[in-house]
This record gives C-alpha cells, sequence and structure tokens, in this order.
C-alpha cells in the first residue's frame, strides 16, 4: 500500500530540468557500483536508478526558493529524502511485508538481489541519508537530520509500516480511519518532512513561513496518496470510493496552493508540483 | 557472526555506575511501550532490554572523560551507538541473514514479534539513533553522525554483513583474510567509531589525541572479536585456532592501552575496559 509510482506524466521544463539536477547529485552521492561489496552497491543504483518521479527532492527544492533561496542549496536534502524514500520502497516490498514482485516496472529489490541484501540496501540507503545530511555543512543541518528523523521514526514512516502489517495480516479490520493514519504516516509525514528541510536549507527559521510550507506539505502528501490510491485502485481509494477520493484531493491541493499565496513568485515550482498533482488526479 | 554476547564477567564498580548511566539514558529514549503502534515500541524495548554488557557505551564515556570533559557530556552518543548495536543485530539475526532463534538468552525479535516487525525494529533503532544525535545540540553533534554514518555505512558495518551473507552461502571459501575484513568493518568500525564519537562529544577536536583514541578503537574492537570468537569457537578462532587467536588479542589490547599513554590517569575508564576484556580472555 506503499506509494506506488504515479504513471508518467509530462512536467514542466521547469520541474524536468530539476528532477535532471537531482538525478546528476543521486548519481554522485552513491557509492561506484565497481566499489567492494559490489553487489550492494549494484543494488543500491539498481534501486534508486531509474526511479519513480522524484516528488519528494521536487518538494524540498520547491521549498527552499520558496524561503528565497536559490533551489540548489537544498539539493543534499532532495537527494537524503529521495534515498530515505527508495529505503522505505525496498523494505516494505520484502517477502515479510508486501512481499511485491516487482517495483517500478522492474524486479523488486529483493528478487533481483535476495532477501539478505535487499534488507542491507534498505539500511545502506537511510544510513547514507543521514550521512549525507551531515556532510553538507548547511547551518540548519541538524534541525534537518532532526525533522527527518521524526518523520521517519515510528510516529511517522515505520508506524505507518507498522499498521499497514497489520492490515496486511487482517485486512476485513481496515477502517478508513486506519488507513487515513497509515496515509499521514507513510505519505504525509514524509512529504511535510521534505518540504520542511527544504525551507531550513535555504535558511529559513521555526516562524510562520515555515509552518505554512509545512501545512502545504501536509496537505499536498495527503492529496499525493489519494491520487495514488485512485490509480491503483487500493488504500482510501477502495473504502472511499474513487470519486470521492478524486474529490478530497482536488480540495486538498486547492488547500496547499492558498497556504503558498505570501510566498508570491517564489512559491513557483511548489505551484506547478500542485499543477502536475492536479493532472494526474483528472485523468 | 555477529558479536555475540560475551558472558558475564564482573566490571568495576566505577563501570557498573557507568552501564547503571547508560541502562537509565536508553530507558528515558526508547518510546514509552504504551505508545501506538504498541507492538513496535514493546519490540523495540524488548531487544534493548536487560541488553549486554554495553561496551561500546562505555567506550564511548570512556573517550569523553579521555578528552579532559565529564563522562557523561557523551551520553546521548552513548546510547546512539548501543541503539545502533542493537540494530545491526535484529538485523543480522533474520531468517534472510543468520536466522537465529535466540538473542541474549530469549527468543530473537523476529522469532517473538514477527519478520516484518524485526525488519522495522532494526529500522526504528537505526533511526532513533540518528534522531538522538541530532536532538543533542552539542557543538560537534554532526561530526559526530557522520562518523556513525560512516562506520554503519557500506564501508563499516552494512559492508561487513553484505560478505557475511555470502560467506554463509559458500561457508567453505571463508578464508582468514575475508574474517578479518569482516571483523574489520563489522566490529572494530563501529567500535573505533564509538570512541571518536565520545572524545568528540568531549569537544576534542581532529588531530593527535582523537587520531590516538581512533587507533585504541581499532585495536580494542578487533581484540573484543577475536575474545568473542574464543568463546563461541567460530569466526576468526575457527580458522586461527583459539590459541593464536587469544594471543592475538591480548597483544592487541597492549597496543591499545600503549596508545592511552599520554592521557595519564584521565584513560582510567578505558584501561579498566581493557583490562575486562584481558579477564574474559583468560577464561
Amino acid at each position: 500500500m506503499m506509494t506506488s509510482l504515479i504513471a508518467s506524466h509530462p512536467k514542466t521544463q521547469r520541474l524536468e530540468r530539476l528532477t535532471a539536477l537531482v538525478n546528476d547529485a543521486l548519481e554522485r552521492t552513491l557509492p561506484k557500483a565497481a566499489l567492494p561489496p559490489q553487489v550492494v552497491h549494484e543494488a543500491m543504483r539498481y534501486c534508486v536508478f531509474p526511479g519513480g518521479k522524484r516528488f519528494r527532492p521536487l518538494l524540498c527544492l520547491g521549498a527552499c526558493e520558496a524561503v528565497g533561496a536559490p533551489a540548489r542549496q537544498a539539493l543534499s536534502a532532495a537527494c537524503a529524502v529521495e534515498l530515505i524514500h527508495t529505503y522505505s520502497l525496498v523494505h516494505d516490498d520484502l517477502p515479510a511485508m508486501d512481499n511485491a514482485d516487482e517495483r517500478r516496472g522492474q524486479p523488486a529489490c529483493h528478487r533481483k538481489f535476495g532477501e539478505g541484501n535487499a534488507i542491507l540496501v534498505g539500511d545502506a540507503l537511510l544510513t547514507l541519508a543521514f550521512e549525507l545530511l551531515s556532510r553538507n555543512g548547511a547551518p540548519n543541518s541538524l534541525a534537518i537530520i532532526r525533522r527527518f528523523g521524526h518523520a521517519c521514526g515510528t510516529v511517522g514512516l515505520i508506524g505507518g509500516q507498522v499498521l499497514d502489517l497489520q492490515v496486511i495480516s487482517q485486512p476485513r479490520t481496515s477502517t478508513e480511519r486506519t488507513l487515513r493514519d497509515i496515509a499521514q504516516r507513510k505519505t504525509a509525514a514524509l512529504i511535510s518532512a521534505s518540504v520542511a528541510a527544504g525551507a531550513l536549507a535555504g535558511g529559513a527559521a521555526s516562524g510562520p513561513p515555515l509552518k505554512r510550507l509545512e501545512r502545504y506539505g501536509q496537505e499536498i502528501g495527503l492529496a499525493f496518496q489519494l491520487v495514488d490510491d485512485v490509480h491503483d485502485v487500493e488504500g482510501l481509494a477502495r473504502v472511499m470510493g474513487a470519486d470521492q477520493a478524486r474529490s478530497e484531493a482536488k480540495r486538498l491541493i486547492t488547500r496547499a496552493v492558498r497556504a503558498l499565496e505570501p510566498f508570491g513568485k517564489r512559491a513557483g515550482i511548489l505551484r506547478q508540483l500542485a499543477d502536475w498533482l492536479v493532472a494526474i488526479s483528472a485523468r
């Protein structure tokens, strides 16, 4: 039930250029595949490339620009969130979890490299994310690590997957309330943290602008999960119905964009990402 | 082949008091078991308590005192290393890895809580370690995170476990060289990082004192693995023979203690830990 790849939908040129920037930075960040032990480095790259839409790193770059800094100042944070997201997919796909055969159109990591290696690949991606954030040297680095640590912990990502495991083992007990709790922890928490991390990397202090961006992140995060569930006919869309899920997603996106008003033109990337999500949900 | 519990051996009163300090801090650091989702919090506590000898956190506190700061100034770093060590044990014990039924005299985490939860418990302990280090607020926090990130990554802990998996699947190919590489990555790297982190938490800058302490950490770390392997009749002790392993451990400990000379009395905790290891190896 983890956010799966939302099928290709054209991005604006700006978003495409930023996606390329993120991919280049990920390429430089990941250890070379030839470095021993090769299997783990090869497998890390296999999971990260070609990858999905890079929605979370783009949100991170967009929030950085929204607070008045160059988008690329948040590039380390953007790479870190993609590594974290990929780790969560690799572990969620394991036989003891969702037992998925495929991910992003190719065999899941554990099918290709074995279960033991897949567990270690996830561990390595998570560890590399924190190491990357610590190497960055930006003044708000500790605040960014704290923010991601919190979003990835048992109140966020991991707690959501624990609940998801319970739903997998007893699917009949899954109420809308439980599924909302899972979506909040597994998707919205990390998406909101991506936005906050971008703003922090751009030099934002705690205060109203950061709070507004976090609200945008929460709303766009839940909308993203709804749109994804509509697409895959699962999760919330299954219990709510596709129409209701689609209209709630639109309401959330409208509210998210409203939170961007005080940022004016600087919130251009974040608005384009919201528009992109609207376009997908309309299909 | 992961470092298993070295059976009870009396510590000095000082070491016992510091162990209690670490246990109290871990108690405060771990989320309460009653917090939802309860199963993951209950399982995290199950794995951390009563726990092993707390060798790594004690090294961390000892290094802090060695550089002239109060030992408890490294308490967050000490807790973080114990969380990291416990995460590595939980993941190493999984069916896809060592498939261990027991750990520290009780059913392994995955036997008690299921495989999916055990994977998530390991993830949660690792994540909490980094979050804890980021909350600490000490000036060297980023350097400590970088040090642990490096020691836990594919050049260290994870790389060692990848190699260990290869040995498990093809035990005949395990040469002394491979086993040394594994011991270096899985044990010595994290132990050396524990010592470095303690010194950094005590305010040490990069330079000769930090280098010396790291050398102590490397040597005591490899010695620890040798002593543990002699005890369990596995790993290096199996290919080298117990006598050779025991005498190499003693040589390493002697060299490690020699590296402490410039620190005088301040290195008292680190010397007591070395003595404790000698006493165990003599049994």
